[in-house]
Protein backbone atom coordinates (compact mmCIF):
# COMPACT_ATOMS: atom_id res chain seq x y z
CA UNK A 1 0.00 0.00 0.00
CA UNK A 2 1.25 4.07 -0.65
CA UNK A 3 0.93 6.17 2.30
CA UNK A 4 -0.57 9.70 2.41
CA UNK A 5 1.34 12.61 2.93
CA UNK A 6 1.83 13.82 6.42
CA UNK A 7 2.55 17.36 7.64
CA UNK A 8 4.02 17.87 11.25
CA UNK A 9 2.64 21.32 12.28
CA UNK A 10 5.12 23.78 14.92
CA UNK A 11 8.67 24.39 13.88
CA UNK A 12 9.26 20.61 12.34
CA UNK A 13 10.40 20.73 8.95
CA UNK A 14 7.66 19.44 6.87
CA UNK A 15 7.66 14.77 6.68
CA UNK A 16 6.34 13.55 3.60
CA UNK A 17 5.73 10.02 3.15
CA UNK A 18 5.83 7.41 0.40
CA UNK A 19 6.03 3.97 0.60
CA UNK A 20 4.21 2.18 3.41
CA UNK A 21 4.50 -1.83 3.75
CA UNK A 22 4.25 -4.34 6.25
CA UNK A 23 5.64 -7.44 5.93
CA UNK A 24 6.71 -10.15 9.23
CA UNK A 25 5.50 -7.61 11.86
CA UNK A 26 7.94 -4.63 10.53
CA UNK A 27 6.46 -1.60 9.15
CA UNK A 28 8.82 -0.20 6.69
CA UNK A 29 7.96 3.73 4.92
CA UNK A 30 9.77 6.12 2.72
CA UNK A 31 10.06 9.42 3.36
CA UNK A 32 11.36 12.81 2.86
CA UNK A 33 12.16 15.81 4.78
CA UNK A 34 13.25 19.28 4.16
CA UNK A 35 15.99 21.54 6.02
CA UNK A 36 16.06 24.81 4.19
CA UNK A 37 16.29 23.64 0.39
CA UNK A 38 17.64 20.20 1.53
CA UNK A 39 15.33 17.18 0.81
CA UNK A 40 16.76 14.43 2.89
CA UNK A 41 15.13 10.70 1.78
CA UNK A 42 15.06 8.39 4.23
CA UNK A 43 13.65 5.22 5.27
CA UNK A 44 11.67 4.78 8.65
CA UNK A 45 10.78 0.96 10.20
CA UNK A 46 8.78 0.63 13.03
CA UNK A 47 6.51 -2.31 14.49
CA UNK A 48 3.05 -3.09 12.84
CA UNK A 49 2.13 -4.75 16.25
CA UNK A 50 0.70 -2.46 18.40
CA UNK A 51 0.78 2.04 18.54
CA UNK A 52 3.49 2.45 21.60
CA UNK A 53 6.46 4.38 21.35
CA UNK A 54 10.03 2.65 20.79
CA UNK A 55 12.83 4.47 20.96
CA UNK A 56 14.70 5.02 17.56
CA UNK A 57 18.01 4.06 16.53
CA UNK A 58 19.76 6.25 13.47
CA UNK A 59 21.34 3.93 11.00
CA UNK A 60 24.37 5.33 8.98
CA UNK A 61 24.86 3.54 5.21
CA UNK A 62 28.86 3.17 4.20
CA UNK A 63 29.75 4.97 0.67
CA UNK A 64 28.84 3.02 -2.38
CA UNK A 65 25.39 2.12 -0.42
CA UNK A 66 22.32 3.52 0.15
CA UNK A 67 19.65 3.88 3.01
CA UNK A 68 17.73 0.56 1.66
CA UNK A 69 21.25 -1.49 1.22
CA UNK A 70 20.83 -5.35 2.53
CA UNK A 71 22.59 -5.10 6.01
CA UNK A 72 20.76 -1.71 6.51
CA UNK A 73 17.52 -3.56 5.98
CA UNK A 74 18.15 -6.31 7.96
CA UNK A 75 19.72 -4.31 11.13
CA UNK A 76 16.58 -1.92 11.09
CA UNK A 77 14.26 -5.38 10.87
CA UNK A 78 16.33 -6.96 13.46
CA UNK A 79 15.88 -3.94 16.03
CA UNK A 80 12.74 -3.37 15.56
CA UNK A 81 11.84 -7.37 15.39
CA UNK A 82 14.12 -8.72 18.25
CA UNK A 83 15.42 -5.66 20.52
CA UNK A 84 11.78 -3.72 20.42
CA UNK A 85 13.49 -0.49 18.84
CA UNK A 86 12.33 1.79 15.87
CA UNK A 87 14.44 2.46 13.06
CA UNK A 88 15.41 4.97 10.52
CA UNK A 89 18.29 5.59 7.71
CA UNK A 90 19.04 8.51 5.20
CA UNK A 91 20.88 8.75 2.13
CA UNK A 92 24.24 9.71 2.34
CA UNK A 93 25.34 12.31 0.45
CA UNK A 94 26.10 11.95 -3.48
CA UNK A 95 24.13 8.33 -2.48
CA UNK A 96 21.11 6.94 -3.15
CA UNK A 97 17.70 9.26 -4.23
CA UNK A 98 20.57 12.22 -3.50
CA UNK A 99 21.84 11.21 -6.54
CA UNK A 100 20.45 12.66 -10.44
CA UNK A 101 19.76 9.34 -11.21
CA UNK A 102 18.00 7.83 -8.01
CA UNK A 103 20.48 5.47 -7.63
CA UNK A 104 19.64 3.58 -10.62
CA UNK A 105 23.64 3.22 -11.54
CA UNK A 106 24.62 0.70 -9.17
CA UNK A 107 26.98 0.90 -6.61
CA UNK A 108 28.99 4.74 -5.99
CA UNK A 109 32.18 3.86 -6.26
CA UNK A 110 34.30 4.36 -3.08
CA UNK A 111 36.55 6.60 -4.86
CA UNK A 112 33.96 9.03 -5.92
CA UNK A 113 33.02 9.63 -2.56
CA UNK A 114 35.99 10.01 -1.18
CA UNK A 115 36.93 12.63 -3.82
CA UNK A 116 33.28 14.51 -2.50
CA UNK A 117 35.08 14.15 1.03
CA UNK A 118 38.05 15.59 0.24
CA UNK A 119 36.58 18.34 -2.07
CA UNK A 120 33.25 19.81 0.26
CA UNK A 121 34.61 21.39 3.52
CA UNK A 122 31.06 21.70 4.33
CA UNK A 123 29.98 18.23 3.90
CA UNK A 124 29.81 17.03 7.36
CA UNK A 125 28.31 19.73 8.69
CA UNK A 126 25.36 19.41 6.48
CA UNK A 127 25.12 15.51 7.17
CA UNK A 128 24.43 16.44 10.84
CA UNK A 129 22.21 18.97 10.43
CA UNK A 130 20.35 16.26 7.98
CA UNK A 131 20.52 13.98 10.65
CA UNK A 132 19.09 16.44 13.45
CA UNK A 133 16.84 17.33 11.06
CA UNK A 134 15.08 13.73 10.84
CA UNK A 135 15.83 12.91 14.41
CA UNK A 136 13.21 15.77 14.94
CA UNK A 137 10.78 14.40 12.60
CA UNK A 138 11.06 10.99 13.73
CA UNK A 139 10.51 11.95 17.28
CA UNK A 140 7.62 13.71 16.83
CA UNK A 141 5.67 10.88 15.57
CA UNK A 142 3.82 9.11 18.21
CA UNK A 143 5.54 5.56 17.00
CA UNK A 144 9.08 6.99 18.22
CA UNK A 145 9.52 7.66 21.57
CA UNK A 146 11.37 11.58 22.00
CA UNK A 147 14.68 11.72 23.50
CA UNK A 148 17.24 9.00 24.16
CA UNK A 149 17.87 7.47 20.60
CA UNK A 150 20.83 5.26 19.25
CA UNK A 151 23.37 5.93 16.63
CA UNK A 152 24.89 3.06 14.16
CA UNK A 153 26.98 3.56 11.72
CA UNK A 154 30.32 2.00 10.25
CA UNK A 155 32.80 3.62 7.88
CA UNK A 156 30.97 6.53 5.42
CA UNK A 157 28.18 5.80 8.55
CA UNK A 158 30.76 6.95 11.13
CA UNK A 159 32.46 9.58 8.91
CA UNK A 160 29.06 11.36 9.40
CA UNK A 161 27.84 9.77 12.41
CA UNK A 162 30.89 10.39 14.67
CA UNK A 163 30.22 14.25 14.58
CA UNK A 164 26.54 14.25 14.50
CA UNK A 165 26.84 11.82 18.15
CA UNK A 166 29.48 14.38 19.09
CA UNK A 167 26.92 17.48 18.24
CA UNK A 168 24.12 15.41 19.34
CA UNK A 169 22.69 15.06 23.16
CA UNK A 170 19.87 12.97 22.32
CA UNK A 171 22.41 10.48 20.92
CA UNK A 172 22.32 8.04 24.40
CA UNK A 173 24.42 5.09 22.77
CA UNK A 174 26.25 4.64 19.44
CA UNK A 175 27.86 2.09 17.78
CA UNK A 176 30.85 3.13 15.19
CA UNK A 177 34.01 1.38 13.06
CA UNK A 178 35.70 1.14 10.37
CA UNK A 179 37.14 3.80 10.27
CA UNK A 180 40.55 5.84 12.20
CA UNK A 181 41.97 9.00 12.83
CA UNK A 182 42.38 9.25 9.14
CA UNK A 183 41.18 10.94 5.66
CA UNK A 184 40.25 14.60 4.47
CA UNK A 185 38.13 15.24 7.88
CA UNK A 186 40.90 13.48 10.43
CA UNK A 187 41.45 16.88 12.31
CA UNK A 188 37.75 17.16 12.61
CA UNK A 189 37.66 13.27 14.09
CA UNK A 190 40.14 14.01 16.52
CA UNK A 191 38.58 17.23 17.69
CA UNK A 192 34.74 15.39 18.08
CA UNK A 193 36.17 12.01 19.84
CA UNK A 194 36.39 13.62 23.09
CA UNK A 195 33.14 14.83 23.08
CA UNK A 196 31.58 11.50 22.21
CA UNK A 197 30.64 10.53 26.00
CA UNK A 198 27.98 8.31 25.52
CA UNK A 199 28.28 4.23 25.72
CA UNK A 200 29.98 2.81 22.79
CA UNK A 201 30.72 -0.39 20.79
CA UNK A 202 33.35 0.56 17.94
CA UNK A 203 33.89 -2.51 15.47
CA UNK A 204 37.53 -2.70 14.00
CA UNK A 205 38.61 -5.05 10.94
CA UNK A 206 41.72 -6.48 11.59
CA UNK A 207 42.55 -6.26 7.75
CA UNK A 208 40.96 -3.34 6.39
CA UNK A 209 42.22 -2.35 3.62
CA UNK A 210 40.67 0.90 3.60
CA UNK A 211 41.75 2.31 7.07
CA UNK A 212 44.74 0.88 8.69
CA UNK A 213 44.21 -0.60 11.93
CA UNK A 214 46.66 1.68 13.90
CA UNK A 215 44.75 4.47 12.91
CA UNK A 216 41.04 2.98 14.23
CA UNK A 217 43.37 1.93 17.33
CA UNK A 218 43.82 5.92 17.85
CA UNK A 219 40.50 6.93 17.44
CA UNK A 220 39.10 4.20 19.96
CA UNK A 221 41.65 5.80 22.71
CA UNK A 222 40.71 9.42 21.58
CA UNK A 223 36.43 8.65 22.42
CA UNK A 224 35.22 10.50 25.49
CA UNK A 225 33.37 7.20 26.58
CA UNK A 226 34.14 5.61 29.58
CA UNK A 227 31.95 2.97 29.00
CA UNK A 228 33.68 1.73 25.35
CA UNK A 229 34.71 -1.34 24.16
CA UNK A 230 36.35 -2.05 20.88
CA UNK A 231 35.48 -5.46 18.77
CA UNK A 232 38.37 -6.57 16.63
CA UNK A 233 37.44 -9.35 13.70
CA UNK A 234 39.31 -10.77 11.11
CA UNK A 235 39.00 -10.11 7.60
CA UNK A 236 38.64 -6.55 5.11
CA UNK A 237 36.89 -3.75 5.59
CA UNK A 238 33.39 -5.40 4.18
CA UNK A 239 33.54 -8.48 5.99
CA UNK A 240 32.30 -7.53 9.48
CA UNK A 241 31.03 -10.55 10.69
CA UNK A 242 27.42 -11.23 11.54
CA UNK A 243 27.83 -11.74 15.53
CA UNK A 244 29.02 -7.97 15.55
CA UNK A 245 25.68 -6.78 14.48
CA UNK A 246 24.08 -8.97 17.01
CA UNK A 247 26.41 -7.13 19.40
CA UNK A 248 24.58 -4.09 18.05
CA UNK A 249 21.11 -4.68 18.51
CA UNK A 250 21.87 -6.32 22.26
CA UNK A 251 23.78 -3.08 22.74
CA UNK A 252 21.55 -0.40 21.46
CA UNK A 253 18.45 -2.64 23.33
CA UNK A 254 20.41 -2.73 26.82
CA UNK A 255 20.79 1.24 26.98
CA UNK A 256 17.45 2.41 25.39
CA UNK A 257 15.05 0.35 26.87
CA UNK A 258 14.71 -0.62 30.65
CA UNK B 1 29.68 -32.83 53.19
CA UNK B 2 33.24 -34.55 53.03
CA UNK B 3 33.07 -37.08 49.75
CA UNK B 4 34.91 -40.66 50.13
CA UNK B 5 37.61 -40.79 47.42
CA UNK B 6 37.63 -42.38 44.16
CA UNK B 7 39.80 -44.27 42.50
CA UNK B 8 39.86 -44.47 38.64
CA UNK B 9 40.71 -47.91 36.58
CA UNK B 10 43.09 -48.84 33.82
CA UNK B 11 45.46 -45.79 32.54
CA UNK B 12 44.12 -43.09 34.58
CA UNK B 13 46.11 -41.51 37.35
CA UNK B 14 44.30 -41.58 40.84
CA UNK B 15 41.78 -38.83 41.34
CA UNK B 16 40.88 -38.22 44.97
CA UNK B 17 38.50 -36.19 45.81
CA UNK B 18 38.27 -33.73 48.73
CA UNK B 19 35.03 -31.48 49.77
CA UNK B 20 32.09 -32.00 48.58
CA UNK B 21 29.41 -28.81 48.95
CA UNK B 22 26.59 -28.46 46.42
CA UNK B 23 24.52 -24.96 46.49
CA UNK B 24 22.30 -23.70 44.24
CA UNK B 25 22.42 -25.93 41.63
CA UNK B 26 26.38 -26.44 41.60
CA UNK B 27 28.04 -29.37 43.02
CA UNK B 28 31.74 -28.46 44.01
CA UNK B 29 34.49 -30.96 44.92
CA UNK B 30 37.97 -30.40 45.64
CA UNK B 31 40.34 -33.13 43.94
CA UNK B 32 43.80 -34.07 43.83
CA UNK B 33 45.09 -36.18 40.88
CA UNK B 34 48.68 -37.80 40.32
CA UNK B 35 51.02 -37.19 37.39
CA UNK B 36 54.05 -38.98 38.26
CA UNK B 37 55.26 -37.69 41.12
CA UNK B 38 53.58 -34.12 40.66
CA UNK B 39 49.99 -33.82 42.82
CA UNK B 40 47.56 -31.65 40.75
CA UNK B 41 45.60 -29.89 43.03
CA UNK B 42 41.64 -28.92 41.65
CA UNK B 43 38.27 -28.17 41.84
CA UNK B 44 35.55 -29.61 39.89
CA UNK B 45 32.18 -27.65 39.49
CA UNK B 46 29.19 -29.99 38.20
CA UNK B 47 25.06 -29.62 37.76
CA UNK B 48 23.73 -30.80 41.19
CA UNK B 49 20.22 -30.98 38.90
CA UNK B 50 20.63 -34.74 37.17
CA UNK B 51 23.32 -36.86 35.95
CA UNK B 52 23.48 -36.09 32.87
CA UNK B 53 27.49 -35.73 31.40
CA UNK B 54 28.02 -32.09 30.37
CA UNK B 55 31.48 -30.79 27.83
CA UNK B 56 34.15 -29.63 30.54
CA UNK B 57 35.58 -25.90 30.41
CA UNK B 58 39.52 -25.91 32.07
CA UNK B 59 40.04 -22.53 33.85
CA UNK B 60 43.52 -21.20 34.16
CA UNK B 61 43.38 -18.39 37.25
CA UNK B 62 46.02 -15.42 37.23
CA UNK B 63 49.29 -15.29 38.99
CA UNK B 64 48.65 -14.40 42.20
CA UNK B 65 45.60 -15.63 42.86
CA UNK B 66 44.35 -19.63 42.54
CA UNK B 67 41.80 -21.81 41.80
CA UNK B 68 39.34 -20.87 44.12
CA UNK B 69 39.83 -17.35 43.46
CA UNK B 70 36.21 -14.88 43.31
CA UNK B 71 36.49 -14.19 39.64
CA UNK B 72 37.21 -18.49 39.09
CA UNK B 73 34.54 -19.52 41.21
CA UNK B 74 32.05 -17.00 39.74
CA UNK B 75 32.62 -17.94 36.13
CA UNK B 76 32.62 -21.61 37.25
CA UNK B 77 29.37 -21.54 39.17
CA UNK B 78 28.04 -19.58 35.83
CA UNK B 79 29.06 -22.03 33.33
CA UNK B 80 27.29 -24.38 35.17
CA UNK B 81 24.27 -22.88 36.66
CA UNK B 82 23.42 -20.62 33.10
CA UNK B 83 25.35 -22.24 30.22
CA UNK B 84 24.82 -26.07 30.66
CA UNK B 85 28.59 -27.03 30.87
CA UNK B 86 30.98 -28.08 33.73
CA UNK B 87 34.28 -26.56 34.76
CA UNK B 88 37.70 -27.55 36.32
CA UNK B 89 40.47 -25.69 37.77
CA UNK B 90 43.49 -26.30 39.24
CA UNK B 91 46.23 -24.22 40.77
CA UNK B 92 48.87 -23.17 38.90
CA UNK B 93 52.91 -23.78 39.62
CA UNK B 94 53.82 -22.10 42.79
CA UNK B 95 50.24 -20.91 44.00
CA UNK B 96 47.83 -22.11 45.93
CA UNK B 97 47.78 -25.76 47.43
CA UNK B 98 51.00 -26.25 45.59
CA UNK B 99 52.72 -23.59 47.95
CA UNK B 100 54.25 -25.35 51.12
CA UNK B 101 52.06 -22.79 53.00
CA UNK B 102 48.97 -24.36 50.64
CA UNK B 103 48.32 -20.08 50.62
CA UNK B 104 47.93 -19.59 53.99
CA UNK B 105 50.10 -16.23 53.15
CA UNK B 106 47.57 -14.12 50.91
CA UNK B 107 48.70 -13.23 47.83
CA UNK B 108 52.00 -14.28 46.00
CA UNK B 109 53.41 -11.07 44.49
CA UNK B 110 52.96 -11.37 40.64
CA UNK B 111 56.85 -10.28 40.78
CA UNK B 112 57.49 -13.76 42.47
CA UNK B 113 55.66 -15.74 39.52
CA UNK B 114 57.63 -14.05 36.82
CA UNK B 115 61.14 -14.94 38.70
CA UNK B 116 59.67 -18.58 38.49
CA UNK B 117 58.40 -18.00 35.19
CA UNK B 118 62.03 -16.39 34.01
CA UNK B 119 64.07 -19.41 35.79
CA UNK B 120 62.01 -22.56 35.09
CA UNK B 121 62.35 -23.59 31.40
CA UNK B 122 60.33 -26.65 32.04
CA UNK B 123 57.74 -25.04 33.91
CA UNK B 124 55.07 -24.55 30.77
CA UNK B 125 55.04 -28.03 29.68
CA UNK B 126 54.96 -29.54 33.07
CA UNK B 127 51.27 -27.26 33.53
CA UNK B 128 50.57 -28.61 30.01
CA UNK B 129 50.81 -31.99 31.35
CA UNK B 130 49.15 -31.20 34.42
CA UNK B 131 46.13 -30.23 32.35
CA UNK B 132 45.69 -33.06 30.37
CA UNK B 133 46.19 -35.29 33.11
CA UNK B 134 43.52 -33.36 35.19
CA UNK B 135 41.25 -33.26 31.38
CA UNK B 136 41.81 -37.44 31.24
CA UNK B 137 41.08 -37.56 34.71
CA UNK B 138 37.99 -35.40 34.91
CA UNK B 139 36.49 -36.34 31.49
CA UNK B 140 36.73 -40.16 32.72
CA UNK B 141 33.70 -39.41 35.44
CA UNK B 142 30.29 -40.04 34.39
CA UNK B 143 29.06 -36.17 35.05
CA UNK B 144 31.80 -34.91 32.33
CA UNK B 145 31.11 -35.54 28.50
CA UNK B 146 34.08 -37.15 27.24
CA UNK B 147 35.90 -35.40 23.89
CA UNK B 148 35.36 -31.57 22.94
CA UNK B 149 36.15 -29.12 25.78
CA UNK B 150 36.81 -25.93 26.18
CA UNK B 151 39.68 -23.85 28.35
CA UNK B 152 39.50 -20.09 29.28
CA UNK B 153 42.07 -18.68 31.34
CA UNK B 154 43.74 -14.78 30.99
CA UNK B 155 47.47 -13.60 31.92
CA UNK B 156 49.43 -16.81 33.30
CA UNK B 157 46.27 -18.43 32.50
CA UNK B 158 47.16 -17.63 29.01
CA UNK B 159 50.86 -18.73 29.71
CA UNK B 160 49.89 -21.92 30.66
CA UNK B 161 46.47 -22.00 28.26
CA UNK B 162 47.74 -21.37 25.19
CA UNK B 163 50.39 -23.95 24.89
CA UNK B 164 47.77 -26.54 26.44
CA UNK B 165 45.22 -25.44 23.76
CA UNK B 166 47.94 -25.61 20.98
CA UNK B 167 48.76 -29.62 22.48
CA UNK B 168 45.17 -30.28 23.12
CA UNK B 169 43.26 -31.72 20.30
CA UNK B 170 40.04 -31.50 22.61
CA UNK B 171 39.92 -28.24 23.30
CA UNK B 172 37.42 -27.33 20.78
CA UNK B 173 36.75 -23.58 21.77
CA UNK B 174 38.96 -21.10 24.02
CA UNK B 175 39.45 -17.72 26.16
CA UNK B 176 42.81 -16.24 26.20
CA UNK B 177 43.82 -12.69 26.92
CA UNK B 178 45.76 -10.47 28.95
CA UNK B 179 49.13 -11.31 27.21
CA UNK B 180 51.49 -10.81 24.17
CA UNK B 181 54.05 -12.39 22.66
CA UNK B 182 55.94 -11.03 25.61
CA UNK B 183 57.86 -12.16 28.47
CA UNK B 184 60.21 -15.29 29.42
CA UNK B 185 58.60 -17.81 27.04
CA UNK B 186 57.99 -15.17 24.26
CA UNK B 187 58.95 -17.53 21.64
CA UNK B 188 56.99 -20.54 22.93
CA UNK B 189 53.93 -18.46 22.28
CA UNK B 190 55.16 -17.71 18.79
CA UNK B 191 55.98 -21.24 18.28
CA UNK B 192 52.27 -22.35 19.56
CA UNK B 193 49.79 -20.24 18.32
CA UNK B 194 49.33 -20.61 14.77
CA UNK B 195 48.75 -24.45 16.20
CA UNK B 196 45.81 -22.67 18.26
CA UNK B 197 42.76 -23.32 15.29
CA UNK B 198 39.47 -23.54 17.32
CA UNK B 199 37.47 -20.93 17.70
CA UNK B 200 39.08 -18.34 20.19
CA UNK B 201 37.65 -15.13 22.07
CA UNK B 202 40.95 -13.34 22.89
CA UNK B 203 40.43 -10.52 25.25
CA UNK B 204 43.04 -7.10 25.86
CA UNK B 205 42.88 -4.19 28.09
CA UNK B 206 43.57 -1.45 26.46
CA UNK B 207 45.79 -0.01 29.32
CA UNK B 208 47.48 -2.77 30.37
CA UNK B 209 50.73 -1.94 32.48
CA UNK B 210 52.12 -5.75 32.20
CA UNK B 211 51.73 -6.56 28.77
CA UNK B 212 51.73 -3.87 26.42
CA UNK B 213 48.30 -3.69 23.80
CA UNK B 214 50.85 -3.97 21.10
CA UNK B 215 52.21 -7.35 22.11
CA UNK B 216 48.69 -8.57 22.74
CA UNK B 217 47.86 -7.29 18.82
CA UNK B 218 50.49 -9.46 17.58
CA UNK B 219 49.93 -12.38 19.22
CA UNK B 220 46.05 -11.93 18.46
CA UNK B 221 47.56 -11.68 14.52
CA UNK B 222 49.61 -14.76 15.35
CA UNK B 223 46.36 -16.91 16.40
CA UNK B 224 46.16 -19.53 13.40
CA UNK B 225 42.34 -19.71 14.28
CA UNK B 226 40.47 -18.26 11.28
CA UNK B 227 37.31 -18.19 13.92
CA UNK B 228 38.61 -15.48 16.33
CA UNK B 229 37.48 -12.03 17.68
CA UNK B 230 38.86 -9.60 20.34
CA UNK B 231 37.26 -7.78 22.41
CA UNK B 232 39.44 -4.43 23.62
CA UNK B 233 38.18 -2.72 26.89
CA UNK B 234 39.42 0.44 28.45
CA UNK B 235 41.70 -0.08 31.76
CA UNK B 236 44.33 -1.99 33.36
CA UNK B 237 45.39 -5.45 33.78
CA UNK B 238 42.76 -6.35 36.28
CA UNK B 239 40.44 -4.78 35.31
CA UNK B 240 38.46 -6.93 32.73
CA UNK B 241 34.62 -5.95 32.68
CA UNK B 242 31.82 -8.03 33.55
CA UNK B 243 30.38 -8.40 30.22
CA UNK B 244 33.83 -9.97 28.53
CA UNK B 245 32.83 -12.69 31.48
CA UNK B 246 29.45 -13.42 29.73
CA UNK B 247 30.95 -13.30 26.31
CA UNK B 248 32.62 -15.77 27.04
CA UNK B 249 30.06 -18.23 29.00
CA UNK B 250 28.05 -17.25 25.42
CA UNK B 251 30.90 -18.34 23.26
CA UNK B 252 31.98 -21.28 25.15
CA UNK B 253 28.67 -22.74 25.46
CA UNK B 254 28.12 -22.14 21.86
CA UNK B 255 30.89 -24.18 20.73
CA UNK B 256 30.34 -27.20 22.99
CA UNK B 257 26.86 -27.81 23.26
CA UNK B 258 23.96 -28.34 20.26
Amino acid sequence: MVGGAAQLTGTLAPMQFGTDVAAKGVRERTFEVSRGDRRIPGVLWTTAEDGRPRPVVMLGHGAAGSKREDYIVALARGLVRHHGLSAVAIDGPVHGDRRADKGAVAGLPFVDFVQRWSADPGLVDDMVGDWRTTLDAVQALPEVTAGPCGYWGLSMGTIFGLPTVAAEPRVAVAVLGLMGIAGPTKDRFAADAPAVACPLLFLVQWHDELFPRDLAFELFEAFGSTDKRMHVSPGMHAEVPAEEFEASGKLLAAHLLD
